[in-house]
């Protein structure tokens, strides 16, 4: 087995994500010497002490932080500031702090000014989930071949970046680096807006439902029901991420409403090339990411 | 096994629906005594013959339907006209005559003038289908579990009715009736408006990953890759259904373009108990899918 990589790592939020990557760190090893699981939900830290997929159980963030060489914060992207305020002062010298938050430019905003100096950030965001969440919902191979994207500022210690790369790695992730404000761009596309969409497209469906009085959804095979996979997702993320992406989100948002009302417009006038040429861009897509393994 | 429900029977437009069909007919029995496949697409006869689905082939509509008491019409809605222009002559006293066709206000528009006296149009739209087309995707247990609506115009004989409804049964299908107009408003937003904002998005996402230089869709396993299946579907098919549920598409676009700028705008002003509740709403929805066993 490879030597840990952290001498005592606290990953404070045990939802899909933490408690996926304390299973990670309990069944494959490799991560941490003792991992100390933080979570302050109603009955979270209980269970994750049940569970036994960590060494170290605490409520108490600023304590759970104490002499820990290593942090990363798995709670909603809303709660950064307030979990920051708490455990800035108790992070010790040379401390790795990273995160798997969706939204990378409101992560830098909440933490830098907090960051004590000798503590290195290393933002990071793990592209993996489920529409399941809490501390059971997570499993070890969550991550495994999926793509981690990790947004140091300039000037961040090479040595804390490949630390935090490497733990990656070992959950099975492929790596890339951008800075946050692409990052922010391309969340906003392939994840924030399909979410947005997926949650409109529910309520619309809901509310044709009640005036037609027909039971609209029974028929949702065709298409539906891939839309709301994951607008069963959960709803305090979702909210945090959407409010933490704004100017991404809304741009992604003005982006897509102009090619959808085009492509009415066309559906109106008849123009069939431009509608086949939109299918077409759609199936070649398709083939991108089926090539790229990620369909 | 059952006594056939049709003594010839015949399937124009082998395609994925035409083909799963035949396959129903051959590997089951009890739909027909005898199948006749017709398909002009350059290959496609040939291919059916070769897969052995089938007990006569054509190429050659107006032959294909001679002595038939029953058609039924698997082709894109586009063609729906010129098919009737050509078999409508040659079509048997007495035959039942109906279709696979997504969009129903278009098939009555397009058949019901040529219809010959005695002959029994019941139009169908089986709510089932694939990212795959043409006659080798096609598979016998396409249809089970899957709703098949049917929109027979007032006055329809209720024998004609029953005899399409009992094929569908023995597709393993349960069974709706509807008007023509109600169900195109269902499948608007059940099935066409999702199929419209996956080729849309696909799109959207393609001339960001131009601008940003970003191989964003590699990153698509978020959210993402669930719109991208449906955008692989048939361009002949798509582009018809289009076309032809004109004013229902149009109007649930408008729909959900209204919800999603309220979305946005509740976004932009940081409206936390508006975004919650969409959520919420798309949650419910999915639960509903579950309990329905559409999900």
């Amino acid at each position: 087995m490879a030597e840990p990589l952290f001498q005592r790592l606290c990953i404070i939020g045990l939802g899909l994500i933490g408690s996926s990557l304390a299973r990670v760190a309990k069944e494959r090893g490799g991560l941490a010497a003792t991992v100390v699981a933080c979570d302050t939900g109603p009955g979270v830290a209980a269970r994750v002490a049940e569970l036994g997929i960590a060494d170290v159980v605490e409520t108490d963030a600023a304590r759970a932080v104490e002499g820990c060489d290593g942090v990363i914060l798995c709670v909603p992207v809303g709660g950064f500031a307030g979990v920051m305020a708490t455990i800035a002062p108790h992070l010790a010298p040379g401390a790795v702090l990273t995160d798997t938050g969706s939204t990378k430019g409101s992560v830098l905003r909440d933490l830098q000014p907090l960051l004590p100096a000798g503590v290195h950030l290393v933002p990071g965001h793990p592209m993996a989930g489920t529409e399941h969440s809490g501390p059971d919902a997570g499993f070890a191979t969550l991550f495994e071949g999926r793509y981690t994207i990790l947004t140091p500022p300039p000037g961040t210690d090479p040595a804390a970046v490949e630390k935090v790369a490497e733990l990656w790695r070992r959950c099975g992730a492929m790596l890339e680096t951008m800075d946050a404000a692409t990052h922010d761009k391309v969340v906003a596309i392939v994840s924030h807006l399909p979410h947005l969409i997926a949650f409109t497209i529910c309520s619309t469906a809901d509310d044709l439902a009640q005036e037609t009085q027909e039971q609209v959804l029974k028929f949702a095979a065709s298409g539906f029901r891939d839309f709301t996979r994951i607008a069963a997702s959960d709803v305090n993320m979702w909210r945090d991420i959407f409010l933490n992406n704004k100017p991404a989100l809304l741009e992604m948002l003005a982006r897509f409403s102009e090619d959808a009302q085009a492509l009415g417009r066309a559906v109106r006038w008849g123009q069939a090339d431009f509608i086949e040429d939109r299918i077409h861009r759609g199936q070649k897509v398709r083939k991108s990411l089926i090539a790229l393994k990620q369909a």
